[in-house]
């Protein structure tokens, strides 16, 4: 793959994602969602940091001790330090959510 | 800036690049060109791996001891790696041409 709109299957039952770069310290993937929420009472808490952008579709994501999630679409980006705690509760049904995630540590 | 499509002068008349995320190991940047090309002879040569992403326009890139550019379009991803030599032949004059670069070491 040398394109991020490629190899997007029609329906995605799971959450999709391909590993671009990989590296002791970073990781580029290519994440592609589909109507997907994270399974009730899970959340996301991660070792690195996350930086991620939506480049196509739309999406919601909760933050811990948040009431309202995140709306985000075409372009929207943010910034998830190491272990903070959130979840997807949301992606359209529309198409394909399609992510570009970088997942990097802090200190190295 | 939350949104990478935001800020976007009409005319950049030097390329432009935003600072997204800056750690030792890892800096995510946002790249404005337009109508924009390495200066005659100059090549880029960098210590950092860089994996760069088209989001809006076109570009050609060259590699050093290749005889035609890479052309690249919207979605089109090329990793470069620390030291390959290339410059930038042309951006279209269409309009901005978006990139999302992450540059990054290997070792660390």
């Amino acid at each position: 793959m040398n394109n991020l709109f490629d190899d997007i299957p029609d329906t995605v039952l799971e959450e999709l994602s391909d590993t671009l770069v990989e590296t002791p310290s970073v990781r580029i993937e290519r994440i592609v969602s589909f109507n997907h929420a994270s399974s009730e009472d899970f959340w996301y808490e991660q070792e690195q940091n996350e930086w991620v952008v939506i480049l196509q579709g739309r999406a919601k994501i909760l933050f811990a001790g948040e009431k309202f999630p995140l709306e985000m679409g075409l372009g929207d980006f943010v910034n998830i330090p190491a272990h903070q705690r959130h979840r997807v509760e949301w992606t359209t049904p529309d198409g394909p959510t399609i992510w570009l995630a970088v997942f990097y540590s802090k200190r190295k």
